[in-house]
């Protein structure tokens, strides 16, 4: 413990140690003037500052700041790209800087559990390790500048519905697996200096009082140094909360928190041990948020405003393309229908909302290529659901006097927020109307999309184009533009399944769950995991995404044949940009464990790149992978366990779209335990050979002349073998007809249990 | 208790009630010929009879006498037909009596979890309610003869697959739902003499150990009379047993068992009051085997096949007649192609595998009914899965001088059987080919299917007609040609559903578990229930299946439109044949709950009939609903509860062929017990009147003159009030800054409890 820490501790009464656990308002932590101790400040984020500089705010819902509202994590994290996340979280923290806001809250790293969540816009993805390594590069970038982040939103918090209170049911396999997964790497690579605790219970104990999550795991096994923040409001009972591991309640509980902590210590309930912990690693993040502080940064919102623009449009993802419609030509006659395209739905509500310094429309920024007054109508109105019949009627008007038409659809703000989920994957029924009758006039039809998480889309099959653009910040209207002329080449592919219905989702029969209790019953299978588990055809794969030109991927090479799980596989293969222009591509590699004894996913996402390609270039992408690319967590021994048997190592362009398969032998250098019973399996003790030789050597002892032994000795006896495979040992008094006895059946599991 | 047992146990030592609670040998109790005690034998069952007149016999596989194989359970459920299984089951009692055995061990009332299930052909269906009242006339029939049944296998053997070590981890809720509830009613309306237990763990427990299903369930909650029988070497710990309710042993353990017995009460582990309920329950059923004995009867064979015979004809399932393919006429020119034609398959692997005394091929059956030598080619090779050239040359040119060709398909012996699962549900290759070979020469096509199990039928789109047969029987031959001729017109409707491809299967993901343990992870959605709430299209859909005629439906009328949870429902509805020929209809009852707090499936049967209707006949269908029709089990407070509502009422052909819908309002006389805590959602405090009365009154309180309150008091603040209507009462001190401390709420809360 740095010196200075350690006197000030000594120095501190429980009263002030407490104090420091505890918010002072909204947004800062409590100074102590008399041990000079400092406050620091926070500030929403993630993706852009929601700093409120009265403090004195109710609620912390009024206006904030004028700050750089970038893409959403829904559009950022289909740029698969960790380099462009370190940028957009350099650019972050430098604006902390500027607006003294010692810690940013983000990045939020949920699973994507059901595309009906309310906040999913804010998160990465389905899978674990894609969100995990974007959160990453994410954090290392904030942090470079002196500003710490929070991660969020510790754990399992998968949907708005009853956050506060509801129970979020998951077996050990699939938290570690799928939602602690996502977390695990970002602590231990980039140490965000605070976790962000859910509202949400987990298992029956609420995140913020969880020792098992926010000691046990986060600190312990994963080695997190910084400090753990309460959601706002998420704290139980703040005694138990320090017990736990949560060092610091946000925001002030007006002395309830702190009343409760002296009380919990002055009763012998709370160690003084605990708080003092507690109170060390609020201070360590205090002090190293004030030494990191500068005051000779003033960012530059232009150049921010550049980079949120090539973000977004290194993150949007064209979904369909048909007779290459795109790219436009400057030259072409096309127009524009939908209100989105001159009122952007570029962020989502709720505690993310960021007050923007300029906001992009698409109806400008696509007008500016071309000359002349880019023709529009409007098609639907934004506040209704309702169709409006003059509305439509101009669009069509316009629809049949130009070629081309690019319509903007999308969900509205009322559609999705933070604070409570969809109940449907539909966009309002005048856009679905309107996009119908102008297919009638006009077969030419491109549909640019906001949204923060997937929809279904009726009329797929008709349009020819399809751009995903998701939320894409202040900026997307002109990454829109960039990509329908082919300024930018899209290589964006989704970091989530679309569905063709709502109901194809794995947690559709159990999401939100009853009362306050979500059972996660489809367990690991989420997302791809499940749609190609269960032969699901999704309406567009995870992973999935098109470019403008073409690439061709060849010459998959493992270095190695066979490893121990204790050594890394080095692989590498070639990738060719076969088309006439530039462009970026995301190679996905996946495993696949084709023979397991445990239940499985068809494959999983394990590594993946990004290169970009001049038009004829070739170049050699190189993975590695390590232990945890074929790992299960084990939860007999706690801990990750790879069976040892054959993997496949399958490259894809998608989820759905492998195109090199080569297989390495693994194996594994952990032995599980053993533990025989008169109920294991016969089966399981003659699977290896030595276990074969032994059972068999007690066979011959025991059922010396018996009629049964005659007949094992007959070996092309495979209805016998059959039957013995899945027969536990107890059968064989029954099986041999009393000539084992039960006491003798015992013996022989002592001697299994002492000799394999 | 009678008095005589009561005088028997008195006598008895210890020593001599463990005799009486282990199995003799493989079939018969033990006799103790000190006190006149008899032996009563048992013979397996459940759609015939396997007796074994030497009980000498090596495991119980020697060859058993001639007796009459009825059609499987698979076919039987199709029938829909109450009456027809009581006289199936009357039928096997006089056979029983005939060949002196005291007790048939079935019927087998598992649920059809999945459909690989290597016993399902034993099984009814994948509905509880369809297979409890199947089951519960079966044992009626067979009981008044005198002669006791064995309701089996109890509970959740739902796979062979590891059988004997496998841990069915099931949820509360959907084992009283679903798993249980197939034997509750059986065992409450019908008192089968015995029960079975299963082989595998329910929830970490043995079946042959459970206290909770043998005791407190089976004989303490639905007052079981009779005693629990072992499934053939279930048995885990013998002590362990009879302290759970396991009162007899199956077949003898040679003084394991026993010996096991007495060493427990002696060293004080298990109590003598335990084994003395078991030995007189043991005795109790005994003796009435015995006093029920006659001898007087001597079945007819002839009468007893020929019924087979009408049964069989009345469970097959027409799922397909494009262009009225069917029936045929005896003047048309056909042919017939498949080995099952001339090697039928009726029956299935394992205990249930009868020595027939008569075995009807179909292809004798139809040639009976028409002139002349009918043409045959065998098409394939039972006993290969490999194509032969030679074999389907010759079947295609029989193909190409017929007007229509009568394909015999289906599951050889070696694709299912009791002790393993199928791992697809393809049929062998070679028949497929065959039916595709004989497809490019005629397009007349009818296949006849035999199978214990749902298949895929990849050529279903391109053949006229599909008759399924399942495994029919020893008379089932001239049950196909019946229906083919239609001297009987076919009424059987699918008691599960046929997916359209494996995957679909709600167990898919998590069947048959890992090592041992399988995780029913589906819960209450199983079937129908799933395919519906997933709206996934099935193949077939649960109650399908086609008639020579048609039915109208019309008049549903309920009798009242509003209930409590006390009363009873009546309603009825007219069903005419408007077809003209005569025919039989199954009418099923559905119950829809379209609001819920609980997860619930889309619907459930919960009654159904089947009539009789000569051309133009109309008839009155009734029916009574009770408390159970809309009640799910709640496990708060372990009962059925009726959530008060408007359900509906679906009156369909099939569970995807919905013709009449009413509703009724079902008042709850039920209050569930409610505990306030600082976590309870203000939402569901002001669910009810009185509730959203006394928080009003509260909040007036407890936050008088603050902002907060003067913003309630506002009711326009629709934001507001969303926003409390997720929030936990602990929320209220940060919502309020302070207003109300943490030790008010904890009042409020003490306030509610007591005032609520």
């Amino acid at each position: 413990m740095n010196q200075k820490i350690k006197d000030l501790l000594s120095q501190m009464t429980v009263e002030e140690k407490a104090e420091i656990c505890s918010g002072a308002s909204w947004w800062k932590t409590a100074a102590i003037d008399r041990l000079e101790i400092p406050e620091i400040m926070m500030s929403d984020g993630p993706h852009g500052l929601r700093t409120q500089p009265d403090d004195a705010d109710h609620l912390g819902i009024n206006e904030s700041i004028k700050a750089i509202c970038f893409p959403t994590a829904s559009a950022t994290a289909c740029s698969w790209d960790r380099n462009l996340l370190n940028k957009m979280g350099e650019a972050l923290g430098e604006e902390a800087q500027t607006e003294g806001v010692h810690i940013l809250l983000g990045p939020g790293v949920n699973i994507k559990r059901s595309p009906l969540c309310g906040r999913n816009f804010e998160y990465f993805s389905e899978d674990p390790l894609l969100a995990s390594e974007l959160a990453t590069e994410f954090v290392k970038g904030v942090q470079s500048l002196g500003v710490g982040t929070s991660l969020k939103h510790f754990a399992a918090n998968n949907q708005e519905h009853r956050r506060l209170t509801v129970d979020a049911q998951i077996d050990e396999r699939t938290l570690r697996e799928i939602y602690l997964s996502a977390f695990e790497k970002v602590v231990k690579e980039a140490q965000p200096w605070t976790v962000m605790c859910a509202y949400n219970k987990v298992n029956g104990t609420h995140a913020s009082e969880h020792k098992r999550l926010l000691t046990d795991i986060l600190k312990e096994e994963w080695g997190h140094q910084g400090f753990v923040v309460s959601d706002w409001g998420a704290v139980n009972y703040r005694d138990k909360g320090i017990a736990a591991g949560l060092e610091l309640e946000m925001p002030s509980s007006h002395g309830d928190g702190k009343k409760a902590i002296i009380d919990a210590v002055e009763a012998g309930n709370l160690s003084e041990d605990s708080l003092n912990r507690a109170a060390e690693r609020v201070l360590k993040i205090v002090f190293k948020a004030i030494e990191n502080e500068t005051d000779y940064l003033n960012y530059n919102k232009d150049q921010h405003h550049k980079l949120a623009r090539e973000i977004a449009a290194d993150s949007m993802v064209l979904l369909k393309n048909k007779n290459q419609i795109l790219p436009l030509s400057e030259k072409e006659s096309f127009g524009v229908v939908g209100a989105f395209a001159k009122k952007p739905r570029f962020q989502g509500g709720g505690s993310s909302h960021i007050n923007p310094y300029q906001i992009d429309k698409a109806y400008e920024e696509i007008n500016k290529f071309i000359e002349g007054e880019l023709p529009y109508a409007e098609g639907y109105s934004l506040e209704s659901d309702q169709d409006d019949a003059k509305l439509i009627a101009s669009a069509k008007e316009l629809a049949e006097k130009v070629e081309k038409v690019i319509i903007f659809a999308g969900l509205p703000d009322r559609y999705e927020s933070e604070g409570y989920d969809r109940d449907t994957l539909a966009i309002p029924p005048n856009q679905n109307r309107l996009i119908e009758e102008i297919l009638e006039v006009n077969k030419n039809v491109v549909v640019v999309l906001s949204n923060g998480s997937p929809i279904i889309m009726p009329w797929l099959d008709k349009v020819k184009g399809v751009l995903e653009g998701y939320l894409a910040g202040q900026a997307g209207g002109g990454a829109v533009a960039d990509i329908l002329f082919g300024h930018v080449n899209p290589s964006g592919k989704l970091a989530e399944t679309f569905p063709q219905k709502l109901s194809d989702n794995p947690s559709y029969l159990f999401f939100p769950g009853e009362k306050d209790t979500v059972e996660y019953r489809e367990g690991i299978f989420v997302g791809y995991r499940y749609y190609d588990s269960k032969k699901v055809e999704p309406l567009f794969p995870f992973g999935y995404g098109l470019s403008y030109t073409d690439f061709e991927y060849s010459d998959l090479k493992l270095m190695k044949q066979e490893i121990t799980d204790k050594e890394t596989l080095n692989l590498r293969l070639k990738v060719k940009n076969t088309g006439e222009i530039y462009g970026k591509e995301v190679i996905q590699l996946y495993v696949s464990d084709p023979e397991s004894t445990v239940i499985k996913p068809a494959k999983e996402l394990k590594e993946f790149a990004k290169i970009e390609l001049e038009p004829g270039q070739e170049k050699i992408v190189e993975f590695e992978l390590d232990k945890r690319a074929f790992a299960y967590y084990n939860t007999e021994i706690d801990d990750w366990y790879v069976e040892s048997g054959d993997y496949e190592i399958l490259i894809g362009a998608s989820s759905r779209d492998i195109r090199l398969v080569e297989t390495v032998k693994v194996k594994s250098t952990v032995e599980l335990p053993n533990q025989y019973t008169i109920n294991t399996n016969i089966g399981d003790i003659t699977a290896n050979p030595e276990g074969q030789k032994y059972f068999n050597q007690l066979l011959s002892e025991y059922l010396k002349g018996s009629e049964l032994m005659e007949r094992l000795e007959n070996r092309d006896d495979e209805m016998l073998e059959a039957m013995l495979k899945y027969m536990p040992l107890r059968s064989l008094a029954m099986f041999s007809e009393g000539v084992v006895s039960r006491e003798e059946i015992e013996e022989m599991v002592d001697k299994l249990n002492k000799n394999l």
